[in-house]
């Protein structure tokens, strides 16, 4: 499979070197792979760190910035970053406030996660972790014990990144983020593999009369296979499980339909019509909408579906200004 | 080919359906397909409207929003809209001010919006026209006259967009227009084709090991087709033709890497860092930097370079805040 890419072991070098390039707002450490905001933090802030495998861009170092993360820990494609990242940015982060490290569900990124932060504890910085899994489709699966974190991760950023930024303490931080992870359900359908540029073919194979339902942001199984049908029936099928798996009546609702990097844009909005025409005769109330590629699964074709029950905290925290290379808007 | 749709037949009334739930600041008029801001404009701004086909999102529906367009005319997938529609959203969205029409250098775009100019100037509107033809691709083809209109368009809609909000002239706006469109050039490349919903299956055929390059963003034929070599040698291949074209010595620059749809984030990264090496390699000042889909072609994996020389007038409107579906930034 033809990617744009000098060689299979060089993208993440490269890519890094592009981003540094594009966004003069970050700054990238080569050597250990961590995305910075170039602009230091007022002492005391709370510095938040995410980080995982590379190929779900934005997510992570998209998403550092004024608003949102302090740094993100770059690992290979789809391949949990080492706790001497996490170690190297929780450190240089750190500005007296404490750390809370945004960890989805994965076991080489928990473990890699806990590492890092017991590392760091043991330099005398004062770290906690918010795990997420909001993906309702399966219980374990290819790498993960329990469920998995997926594009919920970042809604969670946002809110909790604009909190950080407010001055609100590790504590406070730390329960935010909780209460978000608590609160939040995505599912995901693909109608395509994607390819690591590795491996150089396609993961696993998606007859071209059938879709995924359930799919994990890796190509891991989903529920099941089927033929493909159309976006109205398609929403049905990952808004269903959401609204089972939690009580979204008379609350505000943050809705995120994002693409899994293969799938046009026009698409994702017919998605969206279908989503929210469910949603509307649910009586779910949605109050915020973000469409579009937020945490892709390289090429895969296909999307999911994310919502958040939000209290009217954070969706002022969702409104507040962000000035990322991934998410931006204004004050 | 599978897509997130219920029928080829219905994606330009599902899509826009789903453009108005999802985006509060945009109004959609369904009969005539044209999207417009929600909130009125001060009387006697002048407004800007653009449109084409589909499949190009976020062009031009998602540049619809403060700073950027009062309204975007919809056409079919790849097809223009009628000279109605432009008649129609150049009627509702003149205050007073007189109306520009930004128009890609495409036979049906030029001819329909010449034709909607006319009806609209014979109902006393002063319509003025914009043609942008970046792509140095080719001269003369498939659809086209001339050079054709790409990815440019999304930079001078920006900056011309943030002189209308500023309250100049029609033939103030008319003339900063002209200057973009002659400071911008473009080339681009394809890995794979793109498939309309109408057709179902590829465009064309591209090998799995070769490459088009300066491909139309329609798939229509680019220079020459070879076998693909990697990241490096392909951001040259772009990168010099713009720069044989126009001289961008001494003076600041924009550039844009986008994505024509079916591309990860992470490969346009890649691109980016060997883009930006051959411009610093060349002494050219790249002075602001943008990344990712912006003028896409349905799915088809590939990337295009734009390059605007910008004064220092320009700059300062690029920089300005805008709030759009498909592109923002804060005041």
């Amino acid at each position: 499979m033809k990617k744009l890419i000098n060689s299979p072991d060089t993208v993440i070098a490269d890519a890094l070197r592009g981003i540094e390039a594009a966004h003069p707002e970050v700054r990238v450490d080569h050597s250990n792979r961590v995305i910075f905001r170039r602009q230091p933090k007022a002492d005391g802030k709370v510095a938040l760190i995410s980080g995982g495998g590379s190929g779900h861009e934005p997510l992570h170092g998209g998403f550092v910035g004024e608003g949102m993360l302090d740094a993100a820990c770059v690992g290979e494609i789809f391949t949990s970053p080492t706790p001497d990242q996490m170690l190297a940015a929780t450190v240089e982060a750190n500005v007296g406030g404490g750390v809370l490290h945004i960890v989805k569900n994965y076991t080489g990124d928990v473990m890699n996660f806990e590492m890092g932060a017991e590392l760091a504890a043991a330099e005398g910085i004062d770290v906690r972790t918010v795990v997420i899994e909001d993906d309702v489709a399966v219980q374990d699966s290819l790498y993960t014990a329990g469920r998995r974190g997926v594009a919920g991760t970042a809604l969670l950023e946002k809110i909790v990144g604009a909190a950080a930024e407010e001055g609100r303490s590790l504590d406070e931080v730390a329960q935010l983020a909780q209460a978000v992870a608590d609160n939040v359900r995505s599912m995901g359908m693909a109608l395509t593999s994607c390819a690591t540029p590795a491996a150089g073919k396609p993961t696993f194979d998606l007859p071209e009369d059938e879709m995924e339902i359930g799919i994990g942001i890796h190509g891991e199984p989903g529920r099941h296979r089927e033929k493909f049908t159309d976006a109205k029936d398609i929403a049905r099928q990952l808004v269903e499980p959401i609204l089972a798996d939690l009580d979204y009546a008379d609350s505000d609702v943050v809705l995120l339909v994002n693409g899994m990097g293969g799938t046009p844009l026009i698409e994702l909005y017919v998605m969206f019509a279908e989503v929210k025409a469910l949603l509307d005769a649910a009586g779910v109330r949605v109050a915020r909408s973000l469409v579009g590629n937020y945490v892709t699964s390289l090429e895969m074709a296909g999307c999911s579906v994310t919502l958040l029950r939000a209290d009217a905290e954070m969706l002022r925290l969702y409104d507040a200004p962000v000035a990322t290379p991934g998410l931006t808007w204004g004050a």
